[in-house]
C-alpha cells in the first residue's frame, strides 16, 4: 500500500523563501501569516490528509460509488466520516471571507493545503474543491439575499456544490446547451428542465444539501453562448420550517464507469421542472460560470502536481528498497544495489522531482496573483487579473500533461510491480489522466491561450510577464553561481519570444490553432525554468548549500536546465515548420 | 462500443510495395507468397479478429479471470470458444515448421497477422504469442525427443506455454533466481521447487495442457546468471495411456489485480517438487531463455503499434462524428463542425497515424530480418542475427513508449468521453501500458542497446545499419520530390552518429547508462524516419499520388519530418549535457 507524506518543508520553502509571502502583509489576510502560522496550518493539514484521507484513497478506488434505484448515491466506506471531520476541522472555510464564516486566509495558503488533500485522495478533494468555486461565483455574481442564504452553508461545508455545463450533445461548445429555464413567479425563480452529464459530485451522501450551478437557456433566449444564463438549483428546497427537506425535481439518473476517480460520482443529471434561481444577469451565464471555471482550472492544475508528487514518493521509496543488479560507476555496492543507484532510474526520479518542485513554485506564485487580483491594492488588480487570465491555461495544460507523464514515469520505476494495483501507482496514473480532460481539455486551454489571452490588449499581459522573466534572467546572470541557469532561461525566453512573434505575424487562424499546443508547452517550460532560477536565487540568499535540501535542488535545477529546457527548441521548430501538414491534410483522407 | 477494422490495405502496402516480400522468394516459405496469397491470409485473419476476438475485448476486461480455490483459473466468457476456433482456423501454426504440423510461412506474415490479433484483443493474443515463443525455443534448444513430443502439441495449439522467470525478489536481475531443480532419475528429469510471479497465462482453461518454461538453479550450481538452467514443466503429466491427465506439482496460487490486460491471468505459481525436463545445456538456461525473450520482445513491440492503431480508429470515427464549435480557416462549415476539422484535433490524429504507418513498416522490416536470420542463405544469417539483436531493444522500447503515448493522444481526442469506459479508449491506454514494462522494462531495453548491442564487434551492426540508411538518404535526395524528406533523415542521421560517437568516447559507464533512454529514442525516431523515406519512395515508384492513400501518406511523411524528426536534436542535447546532474545526484538527497 502506498503511503503519503505531505511535503510541508518543500511548501514552506516556496512560500517563505521563494515567494516571500511574509513580506506581503499589505494584502488582507496576509497580516496573520507569520511564518509559524503558515507552518502550523500546513502541518495540521498534512496530518489530516495523511491520517484521514490517504487511507481511503485505495479503498475508495476499489469500492467506487453506488447509485440506488431512487437516484441516491452512496459514497465509499469511510468518506462520510472523513468529510464530517474535514468540515469540522474548518478545512472548507480556509480562504472564504470572514463575512460568511470563513477564515479569510489568502488563496495561496489554501492552494498549498489543497495540494495535500488532492495528493492524499483526489476523488475526495473534488467535492470541497467544487464548493470553493461556487463560493467565489456567488460572492461575485449572487444577489445579497443569495449570498446570505447560501454562502454560510457552503463555507461551513454543510452544503456542497456542482458545476452543470456539459450535455450529451455539447461539451466544449457550450453554445449547444439545450437545457431550458421557464420563469416561475418572479423574484428570479425559474423551473429548469434538461439533461446534464459528467457532473462530478452530482449526487452523494456527504452533505445535507447540494447546490447545483446550472447553465440553461431562458425560454426565448437567443441561440449560442449569448443566450445562456446561470442558475442555482438546490437538491433540496426549504420546507415549512426552512430546513432543506423537500426534494427538488433534479435526479441523478446514472453514474459513469470510468478510468479513474472511482470514488467521485460522475453523474448524469435530469432536471424535470426543478426550481432554481437566476444567478447574475440573464443571458450572461457563461461569464458568471467562467469565474467558477477559472477557479476550477487552477485546482485542476494542482492535481497534476499533487498526483505527480504522491507517485514520486512511492517510486522513490521503492527505488531505495528494491535491489537489482550492479550499478555502474561509483555507486556500485557489494551485492545487488538499490535501483536508485542505477542512473536510468535516478534519471526518471529526477525528471519527476525537477517538475514537482518547480511546478509547486509556479502554481503557488499563480495563486498569489489570484490573491492580488482579489484583495490587492485597487490600482494593481487589473494587471493581476490579466496575468491570472494569461497564466491559467498555461498552468492547467502544462501541469496536468506533465503531471500525468510524471505518474507514468513513477510507475515505470517500479517495473512490472508498477502495473499491479497493490502499489497504488496505477491508480495515480488513472486518476491523473482526468486532469488533462476536464474543465476544458488541454487542447482547449491551448486555444484559449493563443486565440484569446496572448493577443489581448496588444499582448500586454504577455509582454509584462516576459519583461519580468527577462529581469530575473539579468539578475541571475550577475551571480556567477547562477550563470548556467540564467543562460538556460535566456535560450528558453528567446524561443518563446520567437514563437509569439511568429504566431502574431502568421495571419492564419488555422496555423495558429495547429501551433497552439506546442506554444502552450513552450511557455510552460520557460515558466518552470524561471521558477528554477528563483529557487536557486532563494537558496543562494539563504546560505547556499547550507540550507536543507539546497544541494539536491541545485542538481535538480541543473537537470531541468539540461534535460527539460532544450524542449523549447523542439516546440519552436514544430511551431515554425510543423503546422503546414496539419493545415493541408484533408480530414477525409485520414 | 469500439469497433476495429484490420488495416489490410495498409499491411499489403508495406509488405508488397515497401518491403517487396514477393521479390524475396529465395527464402523458404516465400515461394508460396504470391500477392493474392498474402492478401487472402490477411483478409481471413482480419475477419476472424474483427468478428471473433474484438467483441470479447471489452467484456473480457470487465469480467476478468477468476481463480477457484483449487488453483484453476476460468477465462472470461467466450474465450474458450474463441480459442478453439482460433486453433481450428490454423492461426497457431502459421510460421511454424511443416515438420511439426506448421504452415511454414515467413515470420513477417505471421507478424502482420499478429498485429490484428493484438489490436482486437491483447489479453487473448498473449496466450498463442507465448506458445509461439516456446516453439522457437524448443526448436533451437530441445532434444529431438522433446521436439517430437511437444512441438506438434504447441503448434496445433492443443497445448499452450508460459515463460517463468520472475520471482518476488528478482525481476530484472535474474542472477537472484532461487528456484531449485533436483535430478530425478536421470534422462534430464528433475524436480523443481520455487515461487514464480507475473506468469502470463500461467493457468487457464483454454488448452488441454500448459508447458511452463522455467528458469531454475540445479542443486549445487553456481550463484548468479551462470548457474541458471531452463526446464520444461508440463501442467499435466502423461498417465498410463499417454494422455496428459496426471496433475504435476505446479499450482497457480494467486492472480494479480492489475491496471489492464484483465482477461489475461497474471499468475503467482508455486512449484513444489514438480517434474520437469532440462532444455538445453545445464547452467546455460539464460541463453536458451533469451531466444524466447527476444521473440517475445518483438511481439511486445507489435503491441505498441497494434493498440495505437486500434485506438486511432476509434478516435478518428469519433472526430468525424462529433460536432463542436467552428473550425478556423477553410474547413469551417455551416453549423458546428466535426472536430476533425479543428487543427489541434487533426494534429493529434496525424501524430498517431504518422507513427502507426511507419511503425508497421519498421516492425515488418525487422520481422523480415528475423526470417533472414532463420532461413536465409547461410552466409547472410550471422549479419541478420546481428541486426536483429541491434534492432530488437530499439523496436521494443520505442514502439511501446510511443504506442502508449498514441493511445493517450487518441483518448484526448474524445475529451471527457475518452475517460468513460464505454468508448473503449481508456482500456487501450490501460492495456498498452504493460508493454513498456514486461519482457524487460524499456529502461532495460535501452541499457541492453547501449551497453551490449551498440559496441558489439566494434559497432559493426550499427555501422551496417547507418550505412544502409545513408544510402537510402542519398537515393532519396536524388529525387526532387523527396528532397525534404531526405534532408530530415540527414539531420536525424547526423544527430544519431554524433550521439553514438559521444557514447563510444565518453568512457564512463554511469554516463552511458544515464544517456541510454535518450539514445534509444533518438535511434527509434531516425529508424521511423527512414521508413517514411522508404514509404515515400514506394509511393513514387507506383505512380505517386494516383496510388490509394498516397496523398495522405505524403502529408503524414511531411508531418513526421516537421514534428517528430526534430526530436533527435533534443535527444542529442540531453545526451551531451544532461547526464552530469544524473550522475552527480546523491540518491539519499532525492
Amino acid at each position: 500500500m502506498p503511503s503519503y507524506h505531505a511535503p510541508v518543508d518543500d511548501t514552506v520553502f516556496v512560500l517563505q523563501r521563494v515567494l516571500g509571502v511574509g513580506r506581503r502583509n499589505a494584502l488582507p489576510g496576509f497580516d496573520d501569516l507569520a511564518p509559524d502560522v503558515i507552518e502550523a496550518v500546513l502541518r495540521q493539514a498534512a496530518r489530516f490528509c495523511e491520517v484521514e484521507l490517504q487511507p481511503l484513497n485505495a479503498t475508495g478506488d476499489r469500492q467506487g460509488c453506488r447509485r440506488a434505484d431512487d437516484g441516491t448515491v452512496a459514497m465509499p466506506d469511510g468518506f462520510r466520516e472523513a468529510y464530517a471531520r474535514y468540515r469540522e476541522g474548518g478545512w472548507t472555510s480556509l480562504s472564504a471571507a470572514t463575512e460568511w464564516g470563513g477564515q479569510g486566509l489568502p488563496v495561496v495558503l489554501a492552494t498549498a493545503v489543497d495540494e495535500y488533500v488532492i495528493a492524499a485522495n483526489l476523488s475526495f478533494a473534488m467535492i470541497p474543491g467544487l464548493a470553493a468555486g461556487a463560493v467565489r461565483t456567488l460572492e461575485r455574481h449572487g444577489t445579497p439575499e443569495q449570498r446570505a442564504q447560501w454562502l454560510p452553508k457552503l463555507v461551513a461545508g454543510t452544503w456542497t456544490a456542482t458545476m452543470n455545463l456539459t450535455e450529451p450533445q455539447c461539451g466544449t461548445d457550450l453554445g449547444l446547451v439545450r437545457s431550458k429555464a421557464v420563469p416561475d413567479g418572479g423574484d428570479g425563480r425559474y423551473r429548469l428542465s434538461g439533461e446534464k452529464i459528467f457532473i462530478s459530485g452530482g449526487e452523494h451522501d456527504l452533505s445535507e444539501n447540494i447546490l447545483h450551478l446550472v447553465l440553461a437557456r431562458i425560454e426565448g433566449a437567443p441561440a449560442g453562448t449569448r443566450g445562456l444564463s446561470l442558475f442555482a438549483v438546490p437538491k433540496r428546497l426549504p420546507g415549512a420550517d426552512g430546513a432543506p427537506d423537500v426534494r427538488n425535481a433534479v435526479l441523478c439518473t446514472a453514474l459513469e464507469h470510468k478510468m479513474g476517480i472511482h470514488a467521485n460520482p460522475t453523474c448524469a443529471m435530469a432536471y424535470d421542472g426543478a426550481v432554481g434561481w437566476l444567478v447574475g444577469e440573464p443571458h450572461r451565464g457563461l461569464a458568471a460560470m467562467f469565474t467558477m471555471m477559472n477557479e476550477a482550472r487552477l485546482g485542476v492544475a494542482l492535481q497534476g502536481l499533487a498526483l505527480a508528487d504522491a507517485a514520486y514518493q512511492v517510486a522513490l521509496a521503492y527505488a531505495r528498497e528494491r535491489r537489482q543488479g550492479r550499478a555502474p560507476g561509483q555507486m556500485a555496492g557489494e551485492g545487488p544495489d538499490p535501483i536508485v543507484a542505477h542512473p536510468d532510474v535516478r534519471r526518471m526520479l529526477m525528471a519527476i522531482r525537477s517538475f514537482t518542485i518547480s511546478a509547486r513554485a509556479l502554481i503557488l506564485s499563480t495563486a498569489l496573483v489570484a490573491d492580488e487580483a482579489r484583495t490587492g491594492p485597487a490600482e494593481d488588480r487589473a494587471a493581476a487579473e490579466e496575468r491570472l487570465a494569461l497564466l491559467t491555461p498555461v498552468v492547467k495544460g502544462v501541469l496536468t500533461d506533465r503531471g500525468f507523464e510524471a505518474t507514468v514515469l513513477a510507475q515505470q520505476v517500479l517495473g512490472g510491480h508498477g502495473y499491479i494495483a497493490d502499489h497504488g501507482l496505477e491508480q495515480f496514473v488513472r486518476d491523473a489522466r482526468i486532469a488533462m480532460l476536464y474543465e476544458g481539455t488541454n487542447g482547449i486551454q491551448a486555444q484559449d491561450l493563443v486565440v484569446r489571452k496572448l493577443p489581448r490588449d496588444g499582448g500586454r499581459a504577455f509582454a509584462a510577464w516576459t519583461a519580468e522573466a527577462e529581469a530575473l534572467r539579468v539578475a541571475a546572470a550577475a551571480d556567477p553561481a547562477l550563470l548556467d541557469l540564467a543562460g538556460g532561461l535566456e535560450a528558453g525566453l528567446a524561443d518563446l519570444a520567437a514563437a509569439a512573434d511568429w504566431l502574431s505575424r502568421c495571419g492564419d487562424e488555422a496555423v495558429v490553432a495547429a501551433a497552439a499546443t506546442d506554444f502552450m508547452h513552450l511557455f510552460g517550460v520557460v515558466a518552470l525554468g524561471a521558477m528554477w532560477v528563483r529557487i536557486a536565487q532563494a537558496d543562494r540568499a539563504t546560505g547556499g548549500s547550507a540550507s536543507p535540501g539546497a544541494g539536491a535542488r541545485r542538481h535538480l535545477a541543473d537537470f531541468f536546465l539540461c534535460q527539460t529546457m532544450p524542449e523549447t527548441a523542439l516546440r519552436l521548430a514544430r511551431i515554425r515548420a510543423g503546422t503546414g501538414p496539419v493545415v493541408a491534410m484533408p480530414p477525409d483522407a485520414l
